[in-house]
């Protein structure tokens, strides 16, 4: 199974919005076969691993991370060419969290008779599709906020001044995250200031067509048309309140929807779920204080990636969040810190925020 | 030697402002006696292993943290020690930094015809006795600078509340850094919020009668008679400009010494300097972000301790460090960091302030 979630781990810039898959056949304990999910259309993880294994499926066990398909979809069912194929066991990661299959892959497999277990491995697989199984149980995508910072807690200079907080290790892993995710947002403060492209740029990384979606929060259009974005392959999506600008950032290749407001602003859980309508599993933020405050304070944000730079920078500086509600030291947030590494010179800390 | 460097850091707590020192004698691939120095006055960890050996000791190799003293101080020269109890080999871990030893030790133990080595663990050793060999070289102690924030780099409300910012084993933790340093060191402001006491409360560090001495940056003596800390056993010495208000201070308990000003307040490396002729090894600042501020821009801070609870508090709060002079990216400091590791829930970065 680890080898099952090593295979699907490949899939991870082009699967998507379909799960990531890995599947390994094994019979009389040696590898006949091995597959992964790489892109919607093409063969599921199941069906890879049985042409690779051919013969050799017969007698074989199936270890695969997600409970194979019993519907027809872009492909035909996986549970029937395991069946076909004469597989003896299949050993599942989790149950496909899609309403559509969720246990009927394993009811089919056991009514075809084949022994069918779940559960091996499980949490290393439900963390691997957070994303995915966010997006199908609770209609919204699993939203990543990361964040630069010194140690003492600044993004920038009181000026603005900001650049190179972190590290270029940091910034390469910043762009694996991206890669990974079916949309980057930011808010209009962080277009007008920085310009950003908010693009894969690591050619190392094999992403085929599959940018990121860009999603900005623009509450007036304030949007230029020279957006650095705009000019890029790729969809750009700005989310405002007011559209009586929309005509000509349409025509400089925005997508423009408008959305209520929340506390003035657009409202973010909205932007959240129309994206999930829009099959997207992940979604990385990249924003200043005001959108990340906005989206801590307002228990939007799943998990947070900082990448802490080994310096300080002092009192003459802006800060992480802005929370002008936050009085109270009992207003503040808790995190559950699932993971601290190094990247270069700088530290990364993932954590969940708790409610 | 591993084992000669955790008998010294038996004596952490006590035998400042002498070096910790542990001393293992071995013959014949065995283990014969062991020893380390407790506290200044009683017999230095050569003597304790010599005499926990007897007769054993003819032929056995010591293994000694440092090198052994060849002068008459408190307690005789342990070389005569080793070479009248028949030592083969002296292997030691560092030479001893202070000028009355540095070299003549080793001199004397060749000179009766003992094998003497230098350098095994030197790093481990000399981090160890990072204090004392900051006081006898460089004529100041090693200052260690700790703070408590969020993970956003806070320390407190605006307001001013802060209570508990990290938790129990954070604070244990502190309790262990207060025992072993010689003097905890604050300014005014911190005392007239928080009436700190800075003793060593944990009975589970054997501090026998040495509580650290409470040191207090206080420009116009605006200290409280009534402050917790000049009622407590041990000393309070509180440093001022303009000491007008002294004979009360006095009085209360609280030692008052007067010293030039730097920036319109109390000269901290006057202070400093003058702790080291205190005999002072290592210096622990527990002070607010005003003095912590004022120390890193002046480059008095040898190491960072920071103790990063897992939250977020936002903006309306206090920050780590006031350095209103920081007005560009360039002027903030780069950190060493040596080590990240958690303590209960927060995390606890060490870190080298660079130039």
């Amino acid at each position: 199974m680890a080898q099952a979630l090593r295979l699907a781990e490949r899939g991870q810039f082009t699967a998507h919005p379909n799960p990531m898959v890995g599947c390994v056949l094994v019979r009389a304990g040696e590898v006949v076969g091995e597959g992964w999910h790489r892109v919607a259309g093409e063969a599921h993880a199941e069906i890879n691993a049985l042409n690779a294994a051919g013969k050799n499926a017969r007698g074989a066990t199936a270890y695969v991370t997600l409970e194979p398909c019993s519907h027809h979809g872009k492909t035909p069912p996986c549970v029937d060419a395991l069946v076909e194929a004469g597989v003896a066991e299949v050993v599942v990661g989790i149950e496909d969290p899609n309403p559509r299959v969720n246990g009927k892959g394993l009811t089919a497999l056991a009514d075809a008779g084949i022994r069918a277990r779940v559960g091996l491995m499980q949490g290393d697989v439900a963390k691997l599709l957070s994303g995915f199984i966010s997006r199908v149980t609770r209609g919204k995508p699993f939203v990543r906020l990361k964040m630069a910072s010194s140690l003492d807690g600044c993004i920038a200079m009181a000026s603005g001044e900001s650049q190179w907080i972190t590290g270029a290790e940091a910034r390469a892993d910043v762009q694996r995250l991206r890669a990974r995710s079916g949309a980057v947002m930011t808010g209009i403060g962080t277009v007008l200031a920085d310009d950003p492209s908010f693009t894969v740029r690591d050619a190392s990384l094999d992403i085929g067509d599959k940018q990121p979606i860009r999603v900005v929060l623009d509450n007036d259009l304030r949007m230029p048309l020279s957006a650095e974005m705009l000019a890029l392959p790729g969809k750009t999506l700005v989310y405002c309140i007011n559209d009586t600008k929309q005509k000509a950032l349409k025509e400089a290749g925005a997508e423009v929807v408008r959305v209520e407001q929340n506390e003035g602003q657009v409202d973010a859980a909205l932007v959240i779920s129309d994206l999930a309508r829009r099959e997207v599993n992940d979604v990385l933020v990249e924003a200043g204080p005001a959108l990340a405050g906005y989206l801590v304070s307002n228990g939007l944000v799943d998990e947070l990636v900082i990448y802490q730079s080994p310096h300080i920078m002092g009192s003459e500086t802006m800060g992480m969040f802005r929370t002008p509600l936050w009085t109270e030291l009992s207003d503040r947030k808790t995190l559950d810190i699932s993971d601290i590494r190094r990247v270069g010179a700088d530290t990364r800390i993932t954590a969940r925020v708790m409610d």
